[in-house]
């Protein structure tokens, strides 16, 4: 499928939330009434390939269905008679095609189910807002790779339960993001190049209306539409569409994940990162991605600032990040909905396919949205290394304790060793001693033949990084290769 | 408020899947928007009161409000920039007010932050959802107890794990719906009067920026939108979005629970109960509810017939239930997410305030169509009264084998007796032979003293109803009783 | 219930992740077989009451149901056969009755289903779990409240989007966190008091083996267990199920917000708040909660220090709100599941019922867990004043660019003064310049007519604290009259 | 790993709610314990190999962690104050090797965090339960396939929105469950051979405490245990924890279907299908899943029948399908909170990471259980051919609706044809009259040129299945070449 088609799915005119949760990639009725009517005037293009409908009926068809004069909230009141839009929108066309072309008329809709069309509909969505989400996740990981190089040798505190712990590098922190950015992308590749399939199957799936000629229209359906062509129809085997979810539920998680620690990171009492402004600068360049969604600051005097607060004028929210956050938290319910509604009825469902649609228009819409702001968080994101060292010099220490223990170890044994430490910091924490001060002082260090020269070793942070340094070697080279493999 | 203000906040124009997903009640951008200018309306109107702003304000604000001139698309725009759309409309509404008083504009937006804003909003669409919820709830349960009592002699087979069990009658069928819908609305009733409160705490929960006035303003702003004054701001203290969003989820699981019996009933093969056709008659009188979303047949030829199909021209699809059913399979995750969103850092989140606008409208939006459709479903609904007798009557004596296991009981003892019942049982299934031949014939029956009148007697199902009719009495009661004390 | 026999309900042995996930309360396998048997126990009681079962049965049954020689794993392997335990268990215990007295185990689960008995068990547990999460919730609001008045002078800076915002005081903070407890404890008294009720209904519902005196047994079994009698049985109406659950997810959400604001005050760069030891005198005194899950450090002279790392013996790592997340973030998706379940077919449920066995149970042992865990961090925390001093300070007047705002707002309307000040904290943060020197040289401002003692006394974090006493106030009056309702 | 390692994982002992929702498979306090000494008697390995523990330090780790001495109920005590159970597990098993070897102890939990551990056998512990669950589904599809292949022609009525619909054949259902769990193998085994890895970083991921030898360890740690190793550690980079769960969550979506159709299928009115007894010949050979859980009817006389009701002798439940549909249900909450909790902070996280240990355990067991569930469901399933034929009799016609359509669509165009079909369907539903009867002597038909003949002969269900045979053969194909590839 073109581009240009791609980007006719996405909706014209933004929603309140959409700023937030529908950046780079809207779909809503515009996109879900175009993928129906793609998948309809691709079936009559099947069926006029097949020899079933008459020659010209693809074209008059397909004409029709571009033609864009269907009215959503019409065919909403319509789906309340059928439970579902598609026999009230496959009438409208019907009507549409029959003005010009009465013979064309009775190909469309010819052999399908409701089902058939707005589970192919959702297909070609998903597609759509994988292609989006890869472009944005390429960015993003080409610019956290960019990070994690540029800062491989800088050190910073490592954190965990939300207590500083032992010395880490910012490249670290950024590679970690890395490797979760690039199993995202490649879930996604994976998925949309092997789970997006067409449906069709007719009233029970299978396509009896069209004698022994069905999976040949399914399969010339498959390849009108760029879809994949499976065994048999999926009406009531769900996977396909639980695989598409997940593979967006890995990048709000993947994303969620940075997002965290930047809103982190950027509290003012740490200060180590900020949120750059949003300007064109970093924009990722080809990605349909951010372009739809980006904000529009010029010619727009009267708008609020970037980060700015309603209430408070010196505020700089890390908007990106708490867009992403705001994303990632609706995925998980939404994903479980999507995989509760697998226990589908017989041959087709009652209520399981319906609580479908728009959770997965739901989720779909997040994972590109955070796709999308994750490209531009990490494309303008402020490292403050002074902030970093001053943090680290601030500790007294004590982030090295656990190296003192190792040390201490091959002589006292571990626990020993760790108890030993564990008092010794206690009581430069409650006295305002420096550790290095205490630790020499202690009569098990003296005992254990431990000078001071090499307490004082043990206490730079610059010498207990360990593999950092080969970690993000180890990121780049995966994130390398699979952009290799592409090529 | 009166109900034409509530009206103002349904959507005008429907959705693709609205009809289906948002019946009785749509609530979207128009609705949130017009939520959003009546609360800036009623804190100018509370300002003006308390003082604080020039005399006419709150006019001038309201009127401003009113225009509908705002533009939802342009505001997601501008939401980019701070993460919500607050920011943008304070702005806009500044100006528009400004434009014929400017002392009046200095009255917008003052002293509030972005999340009073909205979250006062979504105090004022809960409750325009959960009144319309309420007036259809009001007619379900209605109906529910029509159908108890008319039908609290009507004997049919009971179900368990989808096998045929023991008899009961649809009146008690219908009984245990009527206490569900009755304890929905219970539930529904206690949130709206008591859980919606209003928002107002300025930046950080302090109302600083008002010095000591500031409480003054949260009752007045209160009293302005009748909604309850909490003894504090609760931006970070989220129970009480949850306990609105519980409410409709216990509307979804009440009327899931009907609508999959009916789905059930109405299979080709059980045929007990059908889905009527929709017509007005059918519509609860006062609700705002069904009016909205109805379907509406006439003038519409080409329509599709209700529960139709696009391909199957023999098919009645139970519209009602399956649209029910996609409702309730949508809550649960939704409703996950509010729950999970509850963890708020400090004075105002980054993210998890921001993910439950979405799950919230779209919670309010399912529980309302959930309890249009039921009122629907159970006015229309068609009992088949001889296929429940036909049904009863094929099971072959065998519904009433606990009866007997009764009788054997006094004399055999438990187990002893299930397990003779239990032989009879299989062997009747298998042979053919009606099972009261098989035990009459059995040696221990005989043995044990039971003559084969008293087997006879066991197996007559009008005469094994246990407590189904003082069930369904009680039923009733308690929902009189509860009609009652709202006199 | 008296107070030894909730006791017995307890697991008397821990679990591996127990000592995390179920603190103050294990309800496991035991405690499921113990209720189980109480049911049956108070049913065979029932029974004689009401003459239906033999003189003495009640208590021959009883008897043999305290006896504790029922094995889990014998009837989890008997639970295959027939898809739950209770055929087993009734069978065993029928059996261990018949030894010593034949006529009283004929009254043993009779008249009864296997739901029955495994719904009232659930209730049984359920209301074991309240009252141990109801006596350390009122622990937990009591240290909030005592925090919240003792700190309502301590001035500490706010912070919204993680970022720092206004003035707040550690006491209004304190208010909110009690807030929430005080709206959980409410909610789990109601659930408790109007929710819990007997289930009782035989196999469809009629109850209809114990012919018209099924009613007054049911009524009877209430009596007995201490729980409330439906007007009917409530097999596939799960509103009950979902409220106590419920209850228990609104108390991981106050708790948890609480827990997230406790790990980020204890921040290392933070240092506002820190979670203190776990000694005996944090005890709460009557609940049953903490006694059974405290730690033992006397005489376990290995065991690890509380707060430690295996790795870093400098960490002191806030364990308890640690734990009130980790409990906290499981429970959404279990409460999810038990709404999802609520779709119950006909009379008794195909998977559905049993889905909800296991949610349910967790999600009493992570309330009650949370419960637990918050009493005791609340009892041990430390306020470090003189840091939450030191980091206002070093915001450099920033927090209160919101009040010169207002000063401004007054003269050059709402928009222009947020510019305004903006701008100046800007070129404050980017210079180092102090807020109020950059202020002072503003020509807008000095225009504006306003002087520098104006603005001095606008940057004083004490003077913009608006209505935080006020607030404080209001907290302590609802939790103390809320304390003197029970009265 | 060898087998009997895998086997030791596995519980000995049951639960009360095991026999249903932990089948084939139990992990619980057991089987973690052994996973994590497993994981760090592995370490001693690696380390000694790396040369930095003493000679033996691996055998004698090795040895002193097999001894099965530790007891889950006190680590769990010990973990409540460190948040997890490892430092408690690490001190023990050092002093238990210090007993015999003093130099061999200082290799215990060398360079490892807490996390290291957990996180290491937690993979241990899905490898083992994918291992079982890809043993039962391998079963499973293979009997799915072989019921796909005998039924390929045994006609039997279509049935959507729980409505019948136009004729199918019993092969091509088995072939749409066959197509379930065939993508489920591939999903399983995909997750089990490429995102099962160790974790290993030490306190903050950098394995400093290792100097420059960290990755050498960790890669020879993979080796010991059989993991992948991973280019960096992924402490907070959580994706391959949900991919292994969502893999799990496949499973009990393709299943979940499978035994929705059971249930529906086995419904006393429709009779179909039905599950056969628990017999011997229904295990699958060589897995390791079905043999631990499977019900031991002999030698258990008191036993409670399998499917049988513990009140209704005759009742014949669906208990394998049933207990299929309990664990499917309890999995999409579980997988929810996994998805959720990727959002973790800094280098380790503080509440998150302890709130996946239960759901992802949980996950595994119903998973597995509901694997080894369906492979004995379907090795016992009993078609009713004759029921089959019986009930697409009694629909007289009806569901040959369609096609009548498709043959008039020719003529009348596609609307129109529906119309009159629609309407001649609701005469003979409302008359009795056969749909036969009632479309001869439509005028319009008549008009249109189409013979009684005709009618006739599209009424023939056996002549309507369109590619239902072909259906069968590809997903056949399509099982088979999976197979083969294997090879």
């Amino acid at each position: 499928m073109p581009d240009d088609q791609g980007q006719r799915m996405t909706e014209r005119r933004g929603t309140l939330f959409g700023g937030v949760f529908s950046r780079g990639l809207r779909l809503g009725d515009e996109a879900w009434l175009q993928a129906m009517l793609d998948a309809e005037a691709g079936l009559a293009r099947a069926l006029e390939r097949a020899g079933i409908a008459a020659a010209g009926s693809g074209a008059a068809v397909t004409r029709a269905a571009a033609a864009r004069n269907f009215d959503a909230a019409e065919l909403g009141e319509l789906a309340a008679l059928t439970g579902n839009p598609v026999p009230g929108l496959s009438r409208l066309l019907t009507r549409a095609v029959a003005e010009n072309d009465e013979k064309a008329a009775r190909a469309v809709h010819r052999g399908a189910t409701s089902q058939d069309i707005i589970d192919t509909a959702a297909m070609l969505l998903a597609r759509q807002a994988m292609d989006a989400a890869i472009a944005d996740l390429e960015t993003a990981a080409d610019r956290a790779a960019a990070l994690a190089d540029a800062h491989s040798g800088t050190v910073m505190i490592g954190r965990t339960l939300l207590q500083q712990a032992v010395p880490v590098t910012f490249g670290v922190t950024a590679a970690g993001w890395l490797s979760g950015l690039d199993s995202a992308l490649a879930g996604l590749a994976a998925a949309r190049d092997q789970r997006l399939a067409v449906q069709f199957g007719g009233a029970a799936g299978t396509l009896a209306s069209l004698g022994d000629r069905g999976p040949r229209v399914a399969a010339l359906l498959a390849e009108e539409l760029g879809l994949a062509s499976p065994p048999l129809p999926w009406h009531t085997e769900r996977l396909r569409l639980i695989d598409a979810a997940a593979a967006m539920a890995r990048v709000t998680a993947a994303t969620g994940k940075i997002a965290r620690d930047v809103t982190l990171l950027a509290q003012t009492e740490v200060g180590e990162i900020s949120e750059g402004p949003a300007d064109n600068s970093n924009k990722p360049g080809g990605g349909p991605g951010l372009a739809a969604g980006g904000p529009k600051p010029a010619g727009n005097e009267g708008a609020p600032r970037r980060g700015g607060s309603s209430a408070m004028p010196h505020k700089n929210n890390p908007v990106a990040s708490v867009a992403v956050l705001g994303c990632a938290r609706q995925v998980p319910g939404l994903l479980a909905t999507l995989v509760a509604s697998a226990e589908q009825e017989h041959q087709r469902a009652a209520g399981a396919w319906h609580a479908e649609w728009q959770p997965f228009t739901e989720i779909l819409n997040l994972g590109g949205s955070a796709a999308a702001w994750t490209a531009e968080l990490l494309g303008g994101l402020r490292v403050d290394k002074a902030r970093m060292s001053a943090n680290l010099t601030a500790a007294g220490g004590l982030p090295l304790a656990e190296r003192v223990t190792s040390l201490l170890a091959g002589v006292l044994g571990g626990p020993r060793a760790h108890d030993v430490v564990a008092t010794a910091a206690a009581k430069s924490v409650s006295s305002g001693i420096p550790l290095r001060d205490v630790l020499t002082a202690a009569p098990e260090i003296t005992e254990a033949g431990i000078g001071a020269g090499q307490i004082e070793q043990a206490l730079d942070p610059a010498g207990y990084l360990g593999a950092a340094r080969e970690f993000v070697a180890a990121a780049l080279r995966a994130h390398e290769s699979r952009d290799n493999s592409k090529n």
